[in-house]
């Protein structure tokens, strides 16, 4: 490695240590006083920073609430390659999905609360939906390949579809999941969720 | 009907076409120059209006673009409720999901490149997912009944995921039939993609 790199490399761990502080601050002051309420000038206040600072760092409000979220889509991706070659895709990414699931269940009531705020604060949600979407062209390939489908043929619909109605199963899964009286486990509450399209566990 | 309410649907109905028509120069210049390129000053010189009037219909420029076709989740709710009543869940949802096949296919191609220009522009995708996700409270009930489950309770995920994956299945469907080789039917292509979630036709 260059002086070069090894330069670029902590200036980027930098980078993200700083993103990662502000995220916890509107974080922080999302839950104390909801997330509409907490304005960028709070923000730098609270964490620190100049306006200048914040939007070198970040161009939105939201970019910084999700700050330190960003990148699951690549875990997602690479625990549904690493499935068994001939497993369904629906069951692939039920079980990739464990993934995603050990990270919110790893953390306490915290992600709990943040994850309401999410999902009842539009612009979150819309943001969080939109990350969703581009988690499509990451799993594509190896839906489509489990389908036995050509990734390239784009008026196949079915890749898209399996990864649009797993994940809508995830979003279904994490509203039920921060609900008041909630005696499931989540990894159950996605098991339920992801059965119900495929009219398993019916009356 | 008094005079009062006669004046009252009057006006009513005098916003609806007004709506109408504002959206439909802005769908045209979206195709003609792109929907970034657009600016609601060019809305206004093109529909003769001047920029108070385009606000005091419209919020948002998205708002404008979709200003015609707001409403299609109370008819697919009543389509929904007008299934036989002890049909499953997913199958009531695709028959219900005839009638919005209908409205897409009844139109021609310039329909087929409005949905093209939505899925291909981020701003737009977004606000086409929001409004799903506002179809979730109109439906919910309905799915719920068909599932055994109660609508009120709020920790069983069922009922909203049925609706998310039935609805992400439509956006993979939609985004199939914008493809430009597309030898299905509109109809064909959903039955495919919400046949793919549940295993149906793999190999």
């Amino acid at each position: 490695m260059s002086p070069n790199q090894a330069a670029r490399g902590v200036r980027a761990r930098a980078r993200q240590s700083v993103r990662a502080e502000v995220a916890t601050v509107v974080q922080d002051l999302a839950l104390e006083r909801g997330y509409t309420e907490t304005t960028v000038d709070d923000i730098c206040a609270a964490a620190e920073i100049s306006r200048s600072t914040f939007f070198r760092y970040f161009s939105t409000k939201e970019e910084a609430f999700f700050g330190t979220t960003a990148d699951a889509g690549e875990h997602l991706r690479d625990a549904l390659t690493a499935r068994p070659p001939d497993e369904a895709p629906w069951t692939a990414m039920r079980r990739a999905l464990d993934l995603l699931i050990e990270q919110y269940e790893g953390h306490d009531e915290r992600t709990r609360r943040l994850t309401r705020l999410i999902m009842n604060t539009p612009s979150l949600a819309a943001w969080h939906r939109e990350k969703n979407a581009r988690w499509h062209e990451l799993l594509r390939p190896e839906i489509a390949r489990r389908l036995g489908a050509d990734p390239a043929d784009e008026s196949d619909p079915r890749a898209n579809a399996v990864i649009a109605a797993a994940l809508g199963c995830v979003e279904a899964t994490l509203t039920a999941w921060t609900a008041t009286a909630q005696p499931r486990a989540l990894s159950e509450i996605l098991d339920l969720a992801m059965a119900a399209p495929r009219g398993e566990g019916e009356r």
